[in-house]
C-alpha cells in the first residue's frame, strides 16, 4: 500500500501532479495558499491541511511545487513551516524550478536535522502533468534518488538522475535556457521571413528541412565537433560571412534581429581564436575555452 | 540531348555541382579565377573557358557560384564579363549567395538586355552538393523558374519555388539566420551545463527530449500560436522567470549567456506587450506586431 | 552633541564611514561578521558591538552598509539581529545597494514595529567614502529623510531626495546601469580603434572632443528630444547606417562589438517606430514608448 | 588667389562645405545628381557642372561628400565619373563616410593613374558644417595631407590626421560606434528612471555628477587602466553584481535593457579571465586581450 505524501503548492502543475499521486495508491495532504486549488483536491480524495507544517506532519515524503525560490523558503522555514514537522529520515523533494545555489542552502539546513533532499524540477507541460508525462530531472545522493523513486514514476515518464543536490535544478535550467532563447530566436527568424515578402508558411517548411528547424544537437554536433572533427562541413568564416548578409537585409527591412546580431558577435569571437577555417561547429570549442580555460 | 551550360565558379560547391550537370548530359564550359580548379573538371569532360565571357558565350544557360557579390558583379559586368556575351533569352542563373539587393540589381541591369534572370541559392552541405542532393530556394518568374529546372534538378532534390527575383536570396538568409545562430546558442547551452558540472552528454540527451533540442518550429508552434492559439502551456511570465535564473546561474558560474540574456530582454518585450499571461509562443506574435505594425 | 549610531558592515566603504560619523562627534558602535576590520575603527573611538543586536540597541539611528541583500536581511532578521533591538521611532538606514524590491519588503517589516526607514545608497568611490564626498541618493517619506540628514552629511556632498522607500535604490541602480554598461561600451571602442591600426590615445582624444567622449546627457539630449525638436540634426536613419559601417568594419577586423549589435537593433526599432528622419535622438522617444505605452 | 575645386555632392552637409570654400577664396565647379541643390550655390558664386567628370575637369582638388560607398564608386568610375578627367597630380579628398575597405580599393585604382588621395570624413552636425567648425579625421600620405589642409581649414577647426589611407574612414566610424551606441544606452537608463517612477530630469542631474553621464574617456580610464594602474577603485565583481541587480529591476520593471544585458556577459567574460577583483576598468584590458591575442 500506499505511503504518506505531504504535497504543498497545487496549482496549474501541482493539482494534476498530486491527483497523480492519489492515483497511484499513496495518501496525500495538500496545503496551498490559495485555498481554492485545494477543493478539487479533497473530493479526489486528498486530506487538506490548514498549512505547511500540518501537510508534512507525519508524511514520508514531502513535495514542494511552488513559483519561486522564497515561496519555498517561506513555506519551510516560514511560521508553521514545513521544516518543523520533518522527522529524520523523512523524504522532502522540491519539484519546484528555482536557483540551485538556494536549492543547496535550504538543502543544507535540512540535512542538519537529518531530512533527505532531492531536487527534482519538471519538463513538459500542463498536459504532460495531467498525464503523468513530465520529465522529471533529479538531484541528490543516490540512496535518497532511489527512495525518491516511488514518488516520481506516478508523475513522470523520463527520470533523470543528474548529479548531486542541486544538479536536478542546473540541467532544469540549462533546458530552459536553451528552450526560451530558441523561442525568441524562432520569432525572429519567421518575421524575418514575413518582413522579406515570403510566405511564412513556406519559410517554416523550408527551415524544417534543415538544421535552422531540426536543431544541431542531433544533427551537425554529433557528426563534427563533439566527435572532435572540424573539418569544415561548413567553415565558421562563411557562416560569419552569411550572418552578416542576413543582418544588412535585416536592416534595410527593419526587422528584429536582436539574437543574430549577437551571435554574429559569437563567430568573430570564433575567429578570433583562430578557428574561421573550421567547420562552423567549433563555435562550441571556441566558447568552450572561452568559459573552461581549454587548451585546444 | 543536352543543353549548352556557362559555369562560373568551380570551388567546393559549384566544382561538384558542374560534375552533375556533366553527368546530366549538359554541355559544360567552366570558368573560374583559380586555373586550379578547373583542371579535374576537364578532365570530366567540361570545356575550359578563358574568361566569364567566354564561358557564357553561345550558353542556353549561364550559372554563377561565386563567394561574394563583388564577385558576381564583376563576374558579370567587369572586363570581360559574362553580360557582354549573353544574349536576349539566354537564362542566368545565379546560385551564389548574395545580398537580394545585389541580386535584384543585378537583374534589373540583365533584363534590359533580355536575359532571363533566376536566382537559385543552395542550402546543405559540400557532401549534399556532390550527390546532387542540394535545397535550391529560387526566386524568379514562374516561366523562368520552370525553364531553370533542366539544370537545377541534377543539383539538389528539394527546389523551392520561393516568389519574384530575389526570393530564393531571401529565404536563404533567413534560412541561415536561423541556424547560424542557432548554433551559438547550442554552444552556450552545451557549455553552460559543463560549467554547471553537469555531463554535457547527458544534457543534450535530456534537451534532444524537449523542444530545446527539437525546435519549436514543428512542435509548439503549429500547436499554439500559427493556430491563433494563445491559452497558456508555459506562460511568457514564466518563461521570463525561467530565463532569469538561468542568467543568474550563468552569472554565478561565469558562463557565457549572450544570446540568452538577449532573448530575455525579447520576453520583455512581450510582457510590456500585455502579453505575460499568454501562451510563451506569443513571443512571435509580440515581435510580429513591432515589425509589421499589426494589430492584435 | 552627537547621537549614538548603530553601524553595521565597515568593510571598504562602511570603515570610512563609521569614521566620519565620529569624527562628527557621533557615538557610534560598530559590527561586522569580520571582527578584524573593527580593530582598527576601536582605536578611533567606536564601541565594538558583539552582534547585530548589540549594535543597534539605544542606537538613535541605525545603518547598514552590506554587500548583498542577503546580507541585510540576516543582519536585520536573523539570529541576533538589529531588528529585534530596534525600537519605536528608531532610524534605519540602509546604505548598501540591494534590490529595491527587496528593500520595500524589509522596509514593510519593520515600518510595521514602528521604525522610521531611509535607504541611502551611495555613488563614486571609496577615496570618496574617505574624503567624506559621497553621492547619496536617499529613499524615504520627508520627514525620515530630513532626520537622516544629520547622519548622512558628515559622509557625502551631495544628497539627493528620489522618492519614497526604494527611490534612493532605483536611482543607484539606473545610475550603475549606464556607468557600468558604459564602461563595457567605451572598452570595446578603444579595442575596436587599436584594432584597426589606429592610435588609442588619439582616438580616446578625438572622442573626447565628441559625444561619443561627452556623452549625449549633457549635450544633445537637452539641445533636442528633451525640449521636445526632433528635427534632426543627425537622421535616426543615417546613424543606423552608419554603425551598419562601423560593425562591417569591426566584422572585418574581428574586433568585439557585441554593444554596438544590440544598438543596431535599437535604431531598427526607432525606424519601425516611423522615427528614420528624426533627430537621433528620437531613440529615446521610441524607446520610452515600448516601454510606457505612450502615444507620439 | 584660390584654387580650382570640383565639389560632387552638395546636400546637408556638402552644400555648406562648397560655400564655405567660395567663401575662402577657392573657384568651386558643383556637381549633384539632385540639380535642386546646385541652384543656390550658382548664386553664391560656384559654377555648375553638368555631371562628375565636367565638376573634375581642370580642377585641382576634387572633393566628393556623398551618402554611401556606391554612389562615391559611381561619381568616381561610372559613366561620366570624375575619375576619367582627374590627371597626374589631381588631390582627390573623400569627404563621404564609407567603409575603409571599399575607400582603400578606390584609392588604389585612383593612385595607378597618378591621383593624390585623401580621406578625410568629418564629425559634428550640420549647424557645424555652416559654421565651418567641423571635425575632420584625415587618412593619406602626411604630403597629400599637407596639400589638402588649404581645402580643408575652411571647413573645420580640429583636423587630426589619423594614419594612411582609409584611417580618416576608420576613426570615423570608431568615433561614431561610440556615439550612436552610447545613444542607445542614453536612453535606456532614461527610460529605466521613469519605469521606475523616478524623475527622469533629475536621474540626468544624478548621471551628470557621475561617470554615468560624464563618460569613462576622461575619468577613470585615464585615472586606471589606461596608466596600468588595475587595483579596484570599483572592483569588476562589484560591477557585475550592480548590473546584476539593474537587470533584476529593469525585469520586474519591464524597462527595456538591451545593452545592459550584453554589458553583463563582458564583465563575465573579464571575471574569466582572472579579472574579478581589478579595477572595473580592467574590462577593457580583458576585452583588448581577446582581440589582440596580448599577455597580460
Amino acid at each position: 500500500m500506499g505511503a504518506s505524501v505531504g504535497f504543498i503548492g497545487v496549482g496549474t502543475m501541482g493539482g494534476p501532479m498530486a491527483r497523480n499521486l492519489l492515483r497511484a495508491g499513496h495518501r496525500v495532504r495538500v496545503f496551498d495558499l490559495d485555498s481554492r486549488l485545494v477543493a478539487g483536491l479533497e473530493k479526489d480524495g486528498a486530506e487538506v491541511a490548514a498549512n505547511a507544517a500540518a501537510a508534512a506532519s507525519e508524511a514520508d515524503c514531502v513535495i514542494t511545487m511552488l513559483p519561486r525560490g522564497e515561496h519555498v523558503e517561506s513555506a519551510l522555514f516560514g511560521d508553521q513551516g514545513a521544516a518543523t514537522a520533518m522527522r529524520e529520515g523523512t523524504l522532502y523533494i522540491d519539484m519546484s524550478t528555482i536557483l540551485p545555489s538556494h536549492c543547496e542552502r535550504f538543502a543544507h539546513r535540512l540535512r542538519a536535522a537529518g531530512v533527505c533532499v532531492v531536487d527534482a524540477p519538471v519538463g513538459r507541460s500542463s498536459q504532460h502533468a495531467i498525464d503523468g508525462k513530465l520529465l522529471i530531472m533529479v538531484g541528490g545522493e543516490a540512496g535518497d534518488v532511489d527512495r525518491a523513486r516511488a514518488f516520481l514514476e506516478p508523475l513522470g515518464d523520463t527520470i533523470v538522475h543528474c548529479g548531486p543536490t542541486g544538479a536536478g535544478q542546473k540541467m532544469k535550467l540549462v533546458n530552459n535556457y536553451m528552450s526560451i532563447a530558441l523561442n525568441a530566436l524562432t520569432a525572429e527568424a519567421l518575421v524575418m521571413a514575413e518582413s522579406a515578402g515570403l510566405d511564412p508558411e513556406q519559410a517554416r517548411s523550408v527551415m524544417l528541412g534543415t538544421v535552422a528547424g531540426q536543431g544541431h544537437m542531433g544533427t551537425t554536433y554529433p557528426a563534427k565537433v563533439l566527435k572532435g572533427d572540424l573539418t569544415p562541413g561548413f567553415m565558421v568564416d562563411l557562416a560569419h560571412k552569411d550572418m552578416g548578409l542576413a543582418l544588412a537585409m535585416a536592416g534595410e527591412l527593419d526587422a528584429p534581429a536582436w539574437l543574430g546580431a549577437v551571435a554574429h558577435q559569437t563567430y568573430g569571437l570564433a575567429r578570433r581564436h583562430g578557428r574561421g577555417a573550421e567547420d562552423w561547429t567549433a563555435v562550441y570549442a571556441a566558447l568552450r575555452e572561452t568559459a573552461m580555460g581549454d587548451e585546444r
